[in-house]
């Protein structure tokens, strides 16, 4: 009965982590739909958060009945209870991810995004990616001595994508920008997803801390 | 003993009912400091954020005690795993109402609204103010017969942003806007946060149906 109860437990981190891989995965291929205005792959992304979703709710399946037959206390029910804010934020990063990819193919033949502002954007892909990438290693080793600064790279990382969210901006108003008010939109739109997505996985990682410390925060986080 | 532990589950009901308040009220306030350009009423829904979060940190330590202490199960469960989702929602609420005042902030002592589209941000307002109430309510009743009804209404109001926010876009991307850039990526940035805010409010309304219903959803709600 124990081992069962262990093994539900470690499905819980297991089955976050995966949930890291398929939004950086996610990422990634929006990304390089939204620059490349390539509709297979933003249809991919599109398509494929339907496995995110499939992870939320078995996670919240398998914690509803932990908490339900288990009676978890301390360090399980925090893992439990953390394990459900976690998952939350992981959905809704996989949302951004997919709006990211809607934007590209609402777009198709056209690339939303100009000639001007593309490294910017592939940037904020890149640094979003890696965040997703640390996120989960965070969330697989919660166990490591060094949880803290590796959280806190993580919030060096999100200060790079809303730097250049800003940088998105400061062209955009500049000016001699003269793209049009509908690629304008749509730039800041997509700045806005890569920025809110970036918030809500490094939301995840604090959560580990919360996690590891037992410290409640006197702020939401996320 | 099971005295206090009842209290404690009515508090989270009385408690996410707060937020709603306070959240309406927040709506409400930052909806006419962005079409009046009032500043010190912009200034009162930011500082008044402080008040949801701390709604928000009552009801988890509260809902963590009860589930580490009293070992709830079956509704009594329920109630308490769906107050910490439901509470995220409202604290994200509450972000975005702030995020809208704090759009009248940064653009006064001008309108971050042009003219001609005021009457659709000012009805955008409004119907979120009314979606947040009607949504109090439901979590405040939560034992009516006719729930599914009242949450399907608020799914119709949840449309009629919906309308509005796409209008919006018509209107910004129509050849004849000459507002510019800098109006236009206000105006889509206002857009969104209402469109998010009544998207949460309406998942806190649903999350209400998976509570006396006991069914679980097969895609993630919110």
């Amino acid at each position: 009965m124990r081992d069962a109860y262990h093994e539900d437990l470690e499905a819980l981190t297991t089955t976050l982590v995966d949930m890291t891989r398929l939004v950086g995965g996610a990422v990634s291929r929006a990304t390089q739909a939204v620059l490349d205005a390539d509709l297979s792959l933003a249809e991919a992304v599109i398509d494929g958060d339907d496995a995110i979703d499939a992870a939320y709710n078995d996670i919240e399946k398998r914690a509803y009945d932990l908490l339900a037959r288990q009676q978890p206390v301390a360090a399980d029910l925090r893992l439990i209870v953390a394990s459900l804010r976690m998952m939350v934020d992981l959905e809704r990063a996989g949302d951004y991810a997919r709006h990211i990819a809607e934007l590209a193919r609402r777009r198709y033949p056209a690339s939303a995004i100009p000639a001007d502002l593309r490294p910017t954007v592939l940037e904020m892909g890149q640094v979003t990616a890696r965040i997703v990438e640390k996120c989960g290693r965070i969330v697989a080793g919660i166990d490591r001595g060094d949880l803290v600064d590796k959280v806190e790279q993580l919030e060096r990382e999100d200060d790079v994508i809303d730097n250049l969210h800003r940088e998105l901006f400061t062209v955009l108003l500049s000016d001699d920008w003269d793209g049009g008010i509908e690629t304008a939109v749509d730039v800041i739109l997509c700045g806005r997803y890569y920025e809110r997505l970036a918030d809500h996985v490094v939301g995840v990682a604090r959560r580990v801390v919360y996690l590891v410390t037992g410290e409640r925060h006197e702020t939401p986080l996320a």
